[in-house]
């Protein structure tokens, strides 16, 4: 007999068909004999539909009460599923984040979880009840709403997979696992059976957007064994643990790419103490975020200064760089909002040298001029100019053999 | 300063713009050195459309969890309209049933309310907050969500002016207050002023749907003042207390009607102990809610037995009739549901016999043949063809000169 953790976001709940096919997948696993905790997400469109509503009387809600407004989402659907897995004779009991005190700091809008008190729902297991809880939401100290920010359904799972000690938490979604690269670029793309966190978090923060990054850390921080699987297929998804044992260890994982960034250079900036927190305070002070920085050693007394941002916020971070720079006394400044970045990720590189020249190497051969390199232990990225995004993803996911089942290296290095 | 509890039913909140004109209302009434508590309603239509949801899934929906939905409706209107009078500079909080203690028994979909924790509101009166709480639902000492049955945030108003000792629980409504009988029927309809606890209820339950029985009946017990306001218009509404004192007490407070009903008749039971435990008890124990019963004096052995029903459960009582009319050797069952009830209320008939003669006497006058009679200490009802109903309205309104200001006895006692 298992405790699993199931996770159903909003697509997999974005209709009465879609809720009563969780709670028939949840009853047949039940009368398997697992014992069951469902976590779920509003039904889809619902959260920006109340957003919506919130919005039209203030641009700028009152934060506290836009969560109590917020958290009705998922309020409608643990009752909903609820109904719906009574009504199949396995009984069946909703709660809240409040009910259950998900217990949170006060940062309405996105506060992060303090602690659970699982024993209401260990109780509820005991009677051989499914339990259903309401996601991304939970309550302060003083029993004031809060929600956990966007795809904080999946922290929630996370979170109470780990309070309960439950043997898996499974995170349904539309797609039914992490592949290599994103099958749409490369058709070839594979499906991965198994990750590390660490593996999962630089593919999930460089743009394969499977799960909220914040859950991959919990899940990683208390050991929780995460699987993603489709809704909708069955299979066995991709498990995700902190290691990945023996000889079936993959040297790279996958490649994540994106085209929501772009960059911006100051040129020819007096190289002295202080320089990049005179060019990058006023970025972040005005609530932009930065992803990629980089200077390299400096010439003649000056130096150039290159970081990216989100696309979105370019124009604005431009024009604050241009203030800088008159005042900093640089020569230029630059941008460029039509760039990708390509990432290689994999936890076998850091035995192998090789990764990052054959990414370089794989890049030259089809003629891809590289803007930008960047490096973690696990990851290599690169910027490159938008037009070559597809190409370079399928001619590394090639070059690393990507295509084919795990298990030895390829040929190349 | 006084501290007043003011309640919006869902049509006073079922637009934005009029969500919005509770916030101005609310936020003018502050400046002015009032202390609030709003307690608010679903948005028209949201429980009809939360219920459609459950049914969709489930004709019998597990009633746990459908109180765990329904009452997300009105946690939507507690945080819209502290959104919009926080967005006016007054600052808000609003409050689930849950989250001040507004503890119920666990009788789920129709609880009653058992005891309030007052002490976090008053923390927020005395901070110059404006109290928004979410009416018609509650919570049971185990934690669960439970609601209060249709009308239940009237309950939740009152029941909050007590708790809290308030001056005043003002009920806004789409009305002005209540009138002396329906001004559709008698445009010379007149709205009164004030009204005991005692006639409120005899007209609220008869027919005249302004307040919800229950709430007035706390309002009783606990001694709170009641006020009917419009939500649309402005006015002095109709006051409702425990006494209404001097000169100025009218005879007769209104008259009350309706078509709801249909009565049944078994002829020729055989007149012993217990004939009429016989003929009602397959009768409730059918869940058939029973009215008007009359049974007069026996002749030959053999008595008659007349009761009314509401008519959609017509024919499910005639059916049942039938049955014990075989088992009791009744002579034969005649029924009608094409009648209408009239009632005269008002606590002067207490100390004047000649009401119950002056409305049979206009009655015959009109040629208006009376089926049943049945009176209480403040009211007198009798039973008609449904066809007399305008007609017998009138004429009574017009013989008690209702549409006059109250202050002296009408000229044809």
């Amino acid at each position: 007999m298992t405790l699993i953790v199931q996770k159903f976001g909003g697509t997999s709940v974005g209709t009465l068909e879609r809720i009563e096919a969780v709670a028939e997948k949840l009853v047949a696993s039940r009368r398997q004999g697992h014992d069951l905790v469902a976590v779920v997400s509003a039904m889809s469109g619902e959260t920006n539909r109340l957003l919506g509503l919130a919005h039209e009387i203030d641009t700028q809600p009152n934060p506290r009460e836009l969560d109590v407004l917020l958290s009705t989402g998922e309020q409608v659907t643990i009752a909903l599923l609820s109904i719906a897995i009574e009504k199949r004779g396995i009984p069946a009991r909703s709660y809240t984040g409040a009910q259950v005190h998900i217990r949170t700091d006060s940062a309405y809008n996105k506060a992060r979880i303090q602690e659970i008190d699982a024993q209401r729902i260990r109780d509820d297991l005991s009677h051989g009840r499914i339990v259903v809880v309401a996601g991304f939401q939970g309550v302060d100290e003083k029993g004031n709403i809060t929600t956990l920010g966007r795809g904080g359904s999946d922290t929630t799972a996370v979170a109470l997979t780990a309070a309960l000690g439950a043997d898996e938490c499974q995170i349904y979604t539309d797609v039914d696992g992490v592949y290599t690269t994103d099958p749409r670029v490369v058709p070839e793309a594979r499906r991965l059976d198994h990750l590390t966190y660490e593996e999962m978090l630089e593919l999930a923060s460089l743009g394969a957007k499977v799960l909220q990054i914040r859950s991959v850390e919990f899940a990683s921080k208390y050991q929780v064994p995460l699987r993603v699987l489709s809704s909708f297929e069955s299979g066995e998804g991709t498990l995700i643990t902190a290691e990945v044992e023996g000889m079936e260890e993959p040297l790279i994982s996958g490649i994540a790419f994106n085209r929501d960034e772009a960059k911006l250079t100051i040129l020819g900036v007096p190289d002295k103490p202080g320089v990049a927190y005179h060019i990058l305070g006023p970025i972040s002070g005005a609530n932009i975020g930065v992803d990629m920085i980089i200077q390299n050693v400096g010439r003649d007394g000056t130096t150039d200064f290159t970081f990216t941002v989100h696309r979105n916020d370019y124009l604005k971070a431009l024009k604050i760089l241009r203030e800088s720079s008159r005042t900093l006394g640089a020569r230029e400044v630059t941008g460029d909002d039509k760039i990708a970045k390509i990432s290689v990720v994999g936890v076998g590189m850091r035995s192998h040298a090789g990764i990052a020249s054959t990414m370089f190497h794989t890049l030259a051969q089809e003629g891809i001029n590289i803007q930008m390199i960047s490096t973690s232990e696990i990851k290599v990225s690169v910027v490159v100019d938008e037009k070559y995004l597809e190409l370079g993803v399928r001619a590394l996911h090639s070059a690393f053999e990507l295509e084919k089942t795990p298990g030895r290296i390829p040929s190349s290095l």
